[in-house]
């Protein structure tokens, strides 16, 4: 990794992105708040700084010893903001992401949008596409379902984050969403990855079901790879031998995501625990360990959704959570 | 699922799937040597059986009780048997299928071709698309490799398996592949599942590296829905606690698949173990446990290869190992 | 599970322990605030409530569905307060456990003792007979570390928290201990957990490694099976395939146990991640999942611990997490 | 490690381990067929070999890398073969443990007896003392079934395979064992591991049900460093997150003790499974990947087992499974 002295120009940045191709690898320039750094990828083993040292601007050669390394905070330090529409996660404050798991009437998406934008939460979360372990169940509203979320889009102050399911649904998908979110189970579909990295949109990467953390970083970092610097990392919980709670929801993740990476991390509870009573305590828990925004699943009727109803919140036990993790962000800001 | 007299005409199962879909639900005419049967899907909850019991060549309904349905030995008893170009899987016998993990270049290749159809096996294994953890490994030597895999098949008496990445591949792949194979990381790559099914070739079907048997079949239901039977099941190894192998080789994954599925299956103890020295026992033992192919990787020097060398075996020891799996499958089978 | 009304005499309690004797089961007088319930164990299946309605002072019969009976809410619905010498854990406010991994001299302990009683802190951890992997490394200072933590109980106004490995020296360490400590490895050692219950004295009891919270439930009933009702109940991370972690820090279980059982819960995070900047926001995240009690590990110098150091606060990290925790217990309760 | 000439008197030796108890560390003898090796055990980082190179007898020090070292094969080559009053394990051929789950009554156990010595097995199971999850199941005929075992050792060629469950009721139990079962939830009890270990009597350390293969080894090396080479390890299943198995059956783990340790491998399929159907196929793949023995639960009536019915083989299965495995032996051999 390459770190620019505080007044290097362009040209000098364009000169070492050369030289680094000239060696057959590939230079990646990392936004940074006062200065310039450039990553250096296909390297197999270290990079001699001779190369660059005596290049114009050059600051300091720092060698990163991890595998993942665009993603890292060696590589850079600062923590990366996503702003969405006026909206950010990752600034300090804490952003709450709320909506039912899968759209599945305009009514639902309305009435709950609502409830969601009264809190004063920005971001409203929703499946069209939906990946179903059967394929003989409700697999989403799809086009319909983005219709509806492109319109709660216009008439609330939300931004829209749902799930991409595919690169054939990728555009449309990419129309009605603020921002795309890669599920668990593709977490390592690197096809759809790429994609994703070339669009340059936000993107909320989900923690695969077994991935270590270590693999999640590579996950980002195919789209890093590619430009994409907006990426939010999302704890969802893990698989293990427990069977009282639906996934284990490894809240260390949160803990360490924050340390070695300098991306936005989101702690989703729904899905972490799967059981709607102890979603709350999880949420609040995530605040205080340092998440930049919680994502819980509501819908104005649990017991009749069409997916996740034993882990979806009511309107009255989202709003009383909603006030409880503002009181706690408030707390841990100051 | 309604089970058709021997006698019954191609009118008698019109008329049974006109029903169904009457209904409501989806029929799906299942092969079957002596008898045709119909399976239902799209029900939720039991459907009665007065709807079929009067109509002309039904013999009987059977309520199917588990959430897979097609993949299941309650819906058709028999083993599938998976036929490729004259040789088959599932019938009895004991397939092999051994090549080197990535196709690298026409040297690696033919020699190791050789040294497979020397042994007799009639299958031959090699990726041209690689999922890859990091963005910044070798990725396969894609189109160039498909046809490196296509100049194998005109060459020698095998059949070639290799993996497809993603549907933008797919028709790509489907034509220098005998049977495409679906990899661990994408087992609930629905959109892939749907796009495969829908080819009607067979499928290599893996187990994700931490999918529970039920959501491996699940997997397959979506293959058999589109109306592609011809899949085999493979056991690849699953991630546990343990660190010593690369994954725990789960190999009553052979038996339970054999007992509750009628699809065949291939025990991968390449993947399954990580280790050169292992491959062997756990490959004999997967014969003697009920597995109707084995699949292993080889190399003519592990040392130099570019994916996956510490598990991959030299000619020598494969040739031992081919040698042992004959005996062992002539030992089961008398 | 029977429920005696409120004026029910000792009289009354007698006769129905004496019918559940006479059906050949085991009764267990549950302790209550207003009155009084009898537990029924040795049944298998539902015992008819007709032996019982009809007995003097009898207010109800209550089925208990799940395995564990005599830990769980549905038996005894008010949560059960451990009190160790004036100092409480399960009241309602937090409780904090602080030192050593091991005992390691007087200096040591006394050091960390003075630094944990200034923060107000009521209970001292500390092992002087420690189970370890491998045999050729400190076991703990044995009968001298109880000495010294019986000098540290007489200097300051803490309460001792100690491990006791076997029975063979559990009388010696139930002279030095105010709460014994069950280890993760020994949670199913059932004939400690016999001798432990029967002296009645507080225990914490650690979920074992890989044990499901059922598991670690029915192991507690092994304990008020006996009569011993000041339990604890212990988090201290699973094993799982992740290893950025120790273990994986299983917050979810705080909440399933408080919501599940009526005994006090106590949060391990020194445990359940195994690096020490990381145990201060888990720490936190357990108060507000619930928590009753949090207990750290705190070393004068963690770079020369004989044990754990890797996950030992400092004294100044553990002042500012204490802090951190009376803010949080303070927020919680109002 | 120092491996001795092999002149070495006893005098040599005994002046090497003298030199190795000057410098603070602990010597080990290690049997060997011609030549005897001497371990070191106490020592961090590696001692320097010119303590000992100059003395008489000394041939070779070889340092091992290893945490775990007198299980080592690199410490001890040849594979350990433990006797057992004419009988052994571990010596090339395969030995067969049989018997039920629990010792429920003398006709039970009598009749079992003379199904498996029947078949030509000379290890006959049984456990006498259950640990159990749940205080409110069966727990073993305790003393009565020692002296049932007894009994069935006096009138069957059988040597007697029973668990002992702590250090209260070891010597009883040692008197009616030949081989001392240590069970899965008892692998780190240190203080039954180092009890048993000074006994000297042959052992089956059982794995733990999330023991490492390093945890298992390092436990082994208690027994071992006391003296106590008589060790059989024994894989009988791990817990996963699959739940259509009881455990899940790590085959490799057979392979990886056989290479990694010179100690002789008991496969128990029974437990690794769960399900009575399944036990026959993995016994048989035990067989070719190279166990020493295989251990199987049998029962007169299955169904009406006290424990463990599900698992349990009939008669007749055993009887099939017993020729299956005899043949595969030979097979083997051959």
């Amino acid at each position: 990794m390459i770190l620019m002295a505080k007044g290097a120009t362009p040209d000098d940045i364009a000169r070492v992105c050369d030289r680094v191709r000239q060696l057959g690898f590939t230079p990646h320039e990392i936004p940074g708040s006062v200065r310039v750094a450039i990553g250096i990828t296909g390297n197999q083993g270290p990079v001699p700084p001779e190369h660059f040292q005596s290049l114009s601007g050059v600051a300091e050669c720092i060698p990163v010893s991890r595998p993942y390394k665009l993603v890292s905070r060696e590589v850079k330090p600062e923590p990366t903001v996503v702003s969405v529409r006026g909206a950010s996660i990752g600034g300090g404050g804490l952003a709450v992401i709320a909506g039912p798991c899968s759209v599945e009437s305009r009514d639902q998406v309305f009435r709950t949008a609502e409830a969601v934008a009264a809190t004063g939460a920005k971001f409203f979360r929703g499946g069209a596409f939906k990946p179903r372990t059967s394929p003989y169940v409700f697999q989403g509203l799809k086009e319909e379902g983005l219709r509806l979320l492109d319109e709660v889009r216009q008439h609330f102050d939300l931004r829209i984050v749902t799930e991409v399911k595919d690169t054939e649904t990728l555009s449309a998908v990419a129309q009605a969403a603020d921002v795309l979110q890669i599920g668990a189970r593709n977490m390592q579909n690197f096809s759809l990855l790429e994609a994703v990295g070339r669009l340059k949109r936000p993107v909320l990467l989900k923690r695969g079901m077994s991935a270590t953390l270590q693999e999640l970083f590579m996950a980002a970092e195919y789209l890093l790879a590619l430009g994409n610097y907006q990426v939010l990392l999302c704890e969802r919980g893990i698989r293990t031998f427990e069977t009282m709670t639906r996934n284990t929801f490894d809240l260390s993740a949160v803990v360490m995501i924050k340390h070695h990476t300098h991306l936005p991390v989101v702690a989703d509870p729904s899905h972490g625990v799967g059981i709607d009573w102890a979603v709350a305590p999880l949420a609040r828990a995530s605040v205080v360990a340092g998440a930049d925004a919680v994502m819980v699943e509501v819908h104005p009727d649990p017991s009749r959704a069409l997916s996740d109803g034993q882990q979806s919140l009511t309107f009255d036990a989202y709003r009383a959570l909603a006030a409880d993790l503002a009181r706690l962000d408030a707390w841990r800001s100051g």
